[in-house]
């Protein structure tokens, strides 16, 4: 879809992504665990919004329409109706028109892609704001709620860990399709901790990954599946991290830019979105996702751009076999199973690679609070093509980049490509 | 706001509401209930999806976009990334862009909302879908997921029924302020109840409710929160109904409409909607529903219609108490209090009186499947002003017609105005 009006991006906020091995994440060992509490979902939903909003120089007021991305908040955090948690962030907000909206791991970017329609229908300043909060139950807890991302009642039995044992499952294939071995799978790994360990906001910036621990499973790097034929093919440095955190970033049409006082200069345009689902059951071919590539092929094609002249992508490695899946799905490789010649084995997708991808970290480093996913996705592209990611910053002032969300095993993909100025 | 383009309902179709007291709800006693089972969330939204596009005389491959209105599926149905899920439903679905929209009770009407934006942003044809599956659980269990429409860390601990101890709070200010009696409140519930009679899909259609019953507190009609100070305010016929069921609409451009081989005269439009949302810890006034009110003075601004110009809608009476609020927000009475003398005395929301309201039984007698609910809601009116209503028609041939839909306690409202044509 290309928007009917240009839609420029002039705002984000990102909070710290944290949760376990994070310093400030507070819990049982940690200093102030008797005397603090973690933000709640709607703190960082506030925070991000007015950080967003700041950012853009516009104020609460201005804003016409707002969307919330979060997938199970009903379940972690015993709270649902998410338009009217945002409408709690400031006394301006009253009575303003915010929704929530959920696809999964996909949610933050299905809450841009309505702000991108919502500035196509008229709305002059769209607030998107993401939130997850996933570290008030325990790991076999958490994983059974994010569970209702696949098809519960025939998915849930494939494991305690579903996701993780769903992708598993695709690692199985693609290696028997395709030969990989577990040290080129770990560079991605490796790439996302390499990056946190230059943004501030990662959750796993503080924490050291090599090429060796990544490469095969170890006491501190352990297998953790219950399924026996699934086990051997995820390990837990393969995974994104569970995370709490929030996100936002601010919508314009070209009244609501000059309306900030900005010029298209200081803006990042969203110039095509690729939105697309599969049946929830499952997809047909393990080592493909082939809703990516219906979005990714529909982003490219309104947007006019090929995957060529992508120079810095945002792309969902919930765990490490879905980066390489998804780089393949949008034409970053030349087809299924050249990832590893074409992509890992140059570390094409290194900051100063040929095509960087997860800057800041990626879903495996930065860290996945579910529903701010997509929307810190569109957030980092907009720094990156404005040039504020600091330590991280990709060289060569990058102009054109894109960002790819998904939820549950690829039944939900949107891509987005966005362009400076 | 008013579309930018012209919006057409050019389809609806409602599955059954049902659950206790309904002679098709499969429970304990049904002689069934060892053989059947009662559909499920995804059924009911295939059902309701592709049996809209019939109405409509569309394909499912004619769908570019599709929305989906449920509030917690994750919970109820252990189901959430609905979008995926609705998606299940036709092969020709596969790769369409669905997602799913939350507003808690108001989430069928947010998914229109979108759906209307969807076609303001240039998409031709969009399907919206609601369902809602509640009798997976008991009463205090459900009571609890609902919970998560109110501010549940503040609001939660009220009652063990939250939601009816926040409209038992309405009615106790109302009462105290503007001295209306329970016989009163009673005349709502009652007329309820006769239009649901003659509503085939109706999940209360074969219950009968007296003005003497629905008066006064009975063994047949107990009041039951635990809250003492609020116990006396509410009793089971002055609630809604716990329903499963779903419900769908399509929506169309021109260019829809000519896809579809239909002209202006078989449809109806959707002319403006308001939408509107207040902080989540609750209202400052008990006695008016002030968001609400905000969304309708949006609808009735962008339509330029007055509230006296309306002949049927449709009001989010999940309790009677709402009805009343509803209807003095909405303009229907004069002000705060005037409900009494100037519409239940006069008996104006009857099918033949003033401003026919809930004509096929509303929330409390039609049923409450809380994501179909604000479709439902939208596709009523529809066949109210195509004549389609058989037994429950509105006579006279109305050509104007309003929804409200309300999430928690009048924290998220929305109010559409659709004309004839």
């Amino acid at each position: 879809m290309k928007p009917s009006r240009d839609v420029y991006l002039i705002g984000a906020h990102n909070t710290p992504f944290i949760g376990k091995f994070h310093p400030d994440f507070i819990w049982k060992k940690h200093p102030d665990f008797e005397t603090k509490k973690n933000p709640t979902l709607q703190e960082y939903l506030a925070t991000a919004a007015l950080g967003a909003l700041e950012d853009a120089n516009l104020k609460p007021a201005d804003v016409q329409k707002g969307f919330v991305g979060n997938f199970v908040g009903e379940l972690f955090s015993n709270q649902g109706h998410l338009g009217s948690v945002l409408a709690s962030a400031h006394p301006d907000f009253y009575g303003k028109p915010f929704s929530r909206v959920e696809g999964a791991c996909a949610s933050g970017a299905l809450a841009l892609v309505n702000g991108i329609d919502a500035i196509s229908a008229g709305y002059d300043v769209v607030l998107v704001a993401g939130a997850e909060v996933q570290t008030t139950v325990n790991a076999k807890i958490g994983a059974d709620y994010l569970a209702r991302a696949s098809h519960y009642e025939t998915q849930r039995e494939l494991d305690p860990f579903t996701f993780p044992a769903l992708f598993a499952r695709r690692t199985k294939a693609y290696v028997d399709a395709f030969g990989i071995e577990e040290a080129d799978i770990a560079k991605v790994v490796v790439n996302a901790y390499s990056n946190a360990a230059k943004n501030p906001l990662s959750h796993m910036g503080t924490v050291t990954m090599t090429l060796e621990k990544a490469s095969e499973a170890s006491d501190k790097n352990p297998t953790f599946l219950t399924n026996e034929e699934l086990k051997p093919y995820i390990k837990i440095s393969d995974c994104s991290q569970v995370s709490d955190g929030g996100s936002a970033v601010i919508l314009v049409s070209a009244e609501g830019l000059a309306k900030a006082g900005k010029t298209p200069a200081d803006a990042v345009r969203i110039v095509s979105y690729g939105h697309a689902t599969g049946p929830i059951e499952g997809p047909s071919d393990l080592t493909q996702m082939d809703v990516t590539k219906l979005a990714g092929e529909e982003a490219y094609a309104s947007a006019g751009v090929t995957p060529d002249q992508i120079q810095v992508a945002e792309v969902h490695d919930c765990f490490a076999i879905a980066q390489i899946l998804a780089m393949e799905a949008l034409g970053f490789a030349s087809g299924p199973g050249k990832a590893k010649e074409e992509l890992i084995d140059t570390d094409a997708f290194a900051l100063d690679g040929k095509i960087p991808i997860n800057t800041g970290g990626g879903l495996m480093a930065f860290g996945h609070p579910v529903g701010a996913t997509g929307v810190k996705q569109a957030g980092e592209i907009f720094r990156q093509l404005l040039g504020r990611c600091g330590e991280y910053q990709v060289p060569g002032e990058p102009t054109i980049g894109l960002t790819q969300n998904m939820g549950g095993d690829d039944r939900t993909a949107v891509v987005t490509i966005l362009k400076r100025g």
